[in-house]
């Protein structure tokens, strides 16, 4: 086991009607100046649930600004928006209501309010430590990135085709308000897509190089069957509160850090999708439906007991030899993102045209030029190689 | 799934050397007057820990008053007379160096100093809500309460052989130090001790009233199995850094309420230990031994399936009819308890005489004269019933 640090900030509230008095927890933060209510589409104030925030936000005595239009992929240009807006307006506090793509933007800003001009230079590429940020609280409407309790976030530089991560605990949300009914009116595909990030983002953390890591193993397994099992549960059954409530607790606790304590994860996965959906603005969750089987069948030799382990009690296979296992794994992931509707090949998803010949470019910006990865290094030509596997 | 709340403050840090810059943990919170060291026994001073700890507060220029003496089941005697040592010192942080019994006792002292004379009876008899607590930090020497993380003290009034517990999140402490290399030099019976509370811990929230909890039902059961196979592993191997690593993570885990997200626990088997260990004395770990297969036989008809659960995904038992499965558990529990080295029976344990005449005053006392348990609620009549099993 690795030595760690772990500290986790954020109350989470959640449960039917966990919103109601929302105006109670940003309190604590709200200064003279406004808060920054901040969303994507027209769902959150069609739906009413905008209506009943501002109104709890006004009976506290809150006043707030507002920033919608975050979309998926969250863009670099809406930050730097949001960043002026704040400044303007002395915000001392984002309410970020939304999925992952919104809080996402919401952290981009309140680091970007805290630091210079140069924020995504020294932040997101040269990767400089983050110690500042404005707080910033949630209200989750989709359940996948589990950025409601984590310490990253994900901006695209669309100008760029650039999708980077920056990460810090000053990022973590002070509050998360999780209620499952706010899920229920997801459209199947974006629930889909919400399951395999918090697959993705256990799987990256499970398939580590750290040996005797066994609670932790015993841990993230029980996680990936909990999501394997309901996440077509809830797509057949999509107003089941119950359902929703598991998927949402499951998209928590895959990315809060606990099922990664003491082990060393390998974020190559991640890293090459968004290289994907840098370009072709993929959803992110399909992306990763795309890249992680062909990721494992090109790493699994590397490390051939930690994915036979995943065959055997992930999937309960428990016939043939090791390749076997890892093979019928494979084939079994795959089967499980077109059970809930995704696809696995890269040329298959939509929008995608002429793949093959952004491959180089996609795996140089996945190694940043250099190699990376931990279960197994990669260099870019290995990346080349994962890729045409998914194409 | 219930609706919940949760929030954890502490950090954590954990490893090799754990230790070493302790006083930089301890200097946000340090302020002119001098912190507390709380501790046991002679361990921390012989082991040189108690030194190291001193030496890195004084280079981070912090002074210190020291109160040591905590035994199992820590004594109310001893949380009064940290009482008054704090106020006359103005002491603004307590930390607590050693296991359960010193984290406790050093939460009780951290609530009474900011409670009146009547904390005793108001927030451990009376059960009002803890608002305010010194700030604490721990360096823990034991693997098994959970203390480190958790909400929770329990104190004995020794003078009234009554065994309490209080709870806030304001008790959480604010830093926790875990090393595993502090752990290895632990007799096996403290060891043996400590697996059977944590595994205690994940019992009480497995054994619960609420439905659809799938998610944490495999937590919990990972949990579970990892603690079964590393406690033996441990004591037949007291050196080996990454199982000691194991079994303290699991103690951490196994309490700081991540496995009880959104389950109602049961924690009756708690409440019928500490009536015994209020009387006798006994270890908390071994006491938990005593009642846990008795409460087990006496309550599993009440919510069959989840003990038939409990027996196929934790024990593997997939033989014979429900009836059969949760008797199997039963037994392979106890054949676990003694593995470890742990007794099962009240009356075969060390110090206990003349058990049978104690049973009503202690049912009385679980159940504080009405009726308690979540599971199944449990009468005074009940609870004689259960150690009459335990006996």
């Amino acid at each position: 086991m690795d030595n760690f640090t772990y500290q986790s900030q954020t109350k989470v509230i959640f449960g039917k009607g966990a919103q109601a008095d929302i105006g109670a927890e940003v309190k604590p933060f709200a200064k003279e100046s406004p808060v920054l209510i901040h969303y994507g589409s027209g769902r959150v104030k069609n739906s009413g649930l905008l209506g009943e925030i501002t109104a709890s936000l006004k009976a506290h005595g809150i006043s707030w600004v507002e920033l919608g239009g975050v979309v998926a992929n969250p863009r670099l240009s809406l930050v730097k928006e949001g960043i002026r807006l704040c400044r303007r307006e002395q915000v001392s506090f984002i309410l970020a209501v939304g999925g992952g793509s919104v809080i996402d933007s919401a952290k981009a800003i309140a680091l970007g309010v805290e630091a210079d001009e140069n924020f995504w230079q020294d932040h997101f590429i040269d990767m400089k430590p983050v110690t500042e940020a404005l707080p910033l609280g949630t209200v989750l409407t989709i359940p996948a990135a589990g950025s409601e309790t984590s310490t990253g976030t994900v901006i695209t530089d669309e100008a760029n085709e650039r999708k980077l991560y920056a990460g810090s605990v000053v990022l973590r949300p002070r509050f998360s308000v999780l209620n499952p009914e706010l899920t229920m009116s997801l459209p199947d595909y974006q629930t889909a897509c919400g399951a395999s990030d918090m697959l993705a983002h256990i799987m990256e953390r499970y398939f580590t190089p750290t040996e005797q890591v066994d609670l932790t193993d015993e841990l993230c397994e029980g996680a990936m069957r909990s999501i394997l099992k309901n996440a077509p549960l809830v797509i057949a059954d999509p107003k089941n509160y119950d359902l929703r409530a598991e998927l949402m607790l499951a998209g928590m606790v895959a990315h809060n850090d606990i099922l990664g304590l003491g082990r060393d994860g390998d974020w190559m996965s991640h890293d090459i999708e968004h290289e994907i959906s840098a370009i072709w603005d993929v959803a992110h969750g399909e992306g990763l439906a795309v890249v992680f089987p062909a990721w494992i069948s090109y790493v699994w030799q590397e490390k051939p007991a930690r994915f036979v382990r995943f065959a055997e009690k992930v999937f309960g296979l428990t016939e043939g030899n090791d390749e076997e296992k890892v093979i019928d794994a494979i084939a079994e992931l795959k089967a499980w993102y077109h059970s809930i509707g995704l696809k696995t090949s890269l040329s298959a998803l939509e929008g995608v045209s002429d793949a093959e010949s952004r491959i180089p470019v996609m795996a140089e910006g996945a190694v940043r030029g250099g190699v990376r990865g931990s279960l197994m290094k990669l260099t870019a030509e290995d990346v080349e190689d994962i890729l045409k596997i998914a194409i």
